[in-house]
């Protein structure tokens, strides 16, 4: 890191970017209020084939150095015993169960998932989000599904290589360069999704530690152009900050501090977006119609999920 | 029930409307198949408003008579100690869990949950399923997302009531005089929600047991038509069958055992269907694109889920 | 409840029992520092036939009135796929996983498990009890286990009944008459079990919602008894407090909230205890080594446990 | 390992040893039944000084290279909002959950917990373990508590070492001879418990991989002896069985398959035995009452137990 990337640096563009109270005192839906029902429509509307395509990672339930909080699943009932008492009914069961946050499920973060000195998203206080549940700044706000425009831009595909080295800052420039290269420009309301071609490592050498090897991500000047763009939610095959951190003091991650915190741009992480790519490159179109259904739990801090991009 | 609904009868019904082989014998999406490119991208254009509505209740963590099993959600992480320590970072955490098969949770099935004669889907044997997960006919089939035209029949609205009451059956009579109240059609491909007015009941009366009290749903007469008319899934805001059960003998769940069973449909259970209602009222449509995208769990007998209506 | 009983007289009778700082400042023990090593070995030498029997139920999996958050019991290997893949070795394993606190399985409070007036025994403050686990008065302060003598006074056997009915207060009358009546006498330092025929009456009526039909218990009365005998640790085949409550405003729960808080007697909640009763009616002796070991969870606020009484 | 280890040496030792039919054709208890009344109250008078030492280890939450499906304990309500709504009753919760068969919890094997040839203890069918539940040999046969005379042979102490490397087979020379350097001697219905210094080796290097770096173990020679001896339970801070496998084909760990499924022994893998070590040298005892107390878990393969000593 330039030393130029101070503490108080950082400070300034938290303040300078922050979008708390430009949606009311009470609100909590952040950036998903640049998602009018006209985008929304208009999103709609780029669809051609009607190709889905999912990015979202299969549930991390088998132990690895990026997933030391395996997900769980177990069968309730199965096969060699499905005929439920009483009547003549077969049937199986299972159950699902995961600590989403972290480096292995594709999950989308609440705003009230970081706080900056205590506050969240529009100025709430650490305080509304208790041991019992959110309060203020939970998932909730997307209860209605995230459906808009989406935009991935595949960097590695830019500059010609199969993966971003762990610890690659994504300058603007960078990001500018894939949008020249893709023919896209990311707008007002749209979901962005900054490939980094993690899957493409991870089938090379297998599962790294993100907190020890690191994860390509974006450099803290991005926060700026995210603002400039009106975008409205983002997405990273990593989740969006460098690791390891570039160790400005106080700004541990410092996409996630501002884009939760300051601009209220809610964020998903491990996405799998290589499927995406491929599609993306066979159609010569990278923006498409993209679908978030987080899970409705009440007073949660995200929700795993499966978004859908359909081209 | 008429005493025509035999044993005999159903197995009939059962063998007629058998989509076994029709994918090859390999397949594994079923009815899914009549979700080409084509149809998905007809049902983007469905989009007018943009409006999104959620199709699902809140995660049931609450016991009731309809939810003895409450899913589980839980705080790792608040805001009394968000403190990541060794770094200035502030953040929170949960875990969510839930069994979401049952009366409660707005899940879809796959077709691996239901056997008939030991056999599920396409033949498979029901030894595919074993304790460790689903070889066979699991959700990872709609890993990519269901996009299609959904289009919802309320039926107690064309009716003038606010809700059926639990145990009616809903004959193809009801469907059709709902399609034509409703100027829609249902067709090849379409995702067919049937309303039953459950979510009114519940409000005006707080949950009841579906097993002792039970739940409308439709009439097996109806499996035939759904055949004919090609529906790839069906959902409801019951469990689409009858409860209690009309006690055919071997046929506890005759739309079930039909549906997942025999025509390859994925069912849609527990649906919140007033809001979409609603919004279909106001907008005098009652088609739209519907996204499903069930967590990509492997060899899952199914996925918690929030389909999301476009309009 | 007699009108003597106000929040007041409550008040006056937790301060006049509190053990805060009899064990020094820093205690966390409580009640548990009266079970001395000689005690435990005076225990043991109550031991005669060497029978062995549980004072458990069954972890409680089946949802039902008194248990709306049911157990976790889950196969993640069984019979039909137990060959580890790679090495011809064949294995099952399970997960179990359990909310205890409640009225369903049998479990200890830590002292953490209730606060008065924001404070937990020894003045401890609430705030030390985070979302990430309790800091002070956790289970922990048993991880080398409870080990002393147990006494079982069995009230119903000495009026005549099988049972008492739900919401019967227990006096001290009661329980001295059950002391003579079983020859026994409860000193400092033992575990006191006080039988109320629970599970005679669910044997007979089924489960019953102890919030609303009610449990027996122990009047307030019996706080000083406790006291003045120097009872370790209470147990019950109920909750040891009578439900529906009493009423007395801010004591919803007198027994669990001065035994826990004043005291620092730990409880042990949803016992069985009509083995064990048959077992010393059977062998005349009411007395016995009792054993409680607490899973070792850190900064928990209780355990789910199996106490065994040695005859 | 010596050539002589063959799988076909492997399998008579195994039927020489075999107590099937020893205490009926529907006998579930295996050796538990050699702890007579008579074994356990002789046990309660090796009590002297009442000291009670817990052998579990600490819940394993923390994930680590030993403990790759960490357990789960996660608070429901702290003191940061614990109130109960409605009553002025103040309270906190957790909940507790584990997978706990591995190499990080301390628990118990149930005799159903492995086969051979598809076959467990007494010649029941691998088919009653279903996914829903042990039908047979589930650790409900030690619901009522296994209470015996415990017997600690600490082998590196023995052999003035700190512990044993990974990997170290201990022999019967190495077994008789820390029994006669302890001055004990291994009897009919004892629990054996077998110190190997796993505890005391990870305070030095940290956690490290079972199945990669290896453990301690009996040499499979030690069968014999076991049965010789008439142990009634195994125990050990390992996993009695040598990591990595000796690599005898068909015998993976021989230890576990001739110890749960020949001789019916019960098995405590992964205790905690320094503190315990500790206690006997300072007392001059390695014999004392040891209290293994099961969650009452119906159907399941094993148990999470903090196993009490009393010396």
């Amino acid at each position: 890191m330039s030393d130029d990337w101070t503490t108080e640096r950082m400070r300034r563009i938290f303040d300078e970017v922050k979008n708390w109270g430009r949606w009311g005192e009470e609100d909590e839906m952040g950036a998903l209020n640049l998602i009018t029902g006209e985008k929304c429509a208009e999103a709609a509307r780029t669809v051609v084939s009607g190709e889905t395509v999912s990015c979202a990672r299969e549930l991390a339930v088998v132990p690895s150095p990026e997933n030391p909080n395996p997900a769980l699943h177990m069968m309730l009932r199965a096969g060699d015993d499905c005929l439920v008492p009483g009547v003549n009914f077969e049937t199986t069961g299972d159950f699902v169960g995961v600590a989403f946050h972290g480096m292995a499920t594709s999950h989308i973060d609440a705003l009230c998932h970081v706080f900056v000195d205590g506050l969240m998203y529009n100025g709430f206080s650490k305080g509304e989000v208790k041991s019992t549940g959110a309060r203020r700044g939970s998932i909730m706000c997307a209860r209605d599904g995230i459906v808009s425009r989406g935009v991935l831009l595949d960097v590695p595909r830019m500059q010609g290589v199969s993966w971003l080295e762990p610890g690659t800052s994504i300058t603007i420039e960078d990001l500018e360069r894939t949008e020249a290269a893709q023919d896209v420009r990311v707008g007002e309301g749209d979901i962005l999704l900054v490939g980094t071609g993690r899957d493409a490592r991870r089938e090379e050498y297998g599962p790294w530690s993100p907190g020890e090897v690191g994860l390509a991500g974006l450099h803290p000047e991005c926060i700026a152009w995210l603002r400039d763009r009106e975008v409205a939610v983002l997405g990273s095959d990593g989740v969006s900050d460098v690791l390891p951190s570039m160790g400005i003091p106080d700004w541990f991650m410092p996409i996630h501090q501002c884009a939760l915190v300051a601009l209220g741009v809610h964020l998903l992480d491990n996405l799998r977006l290589d499927r995406l790519a491929e599609a993306c490159a066979r159609s010569g179109r990278w923006a498409f119609q993209f679908t978030v259904a987080p899970l409705r739990v009440n007073m949660a801090t995200g929700s795993p999920v499966n978004p859908i991009a359909v081209l």
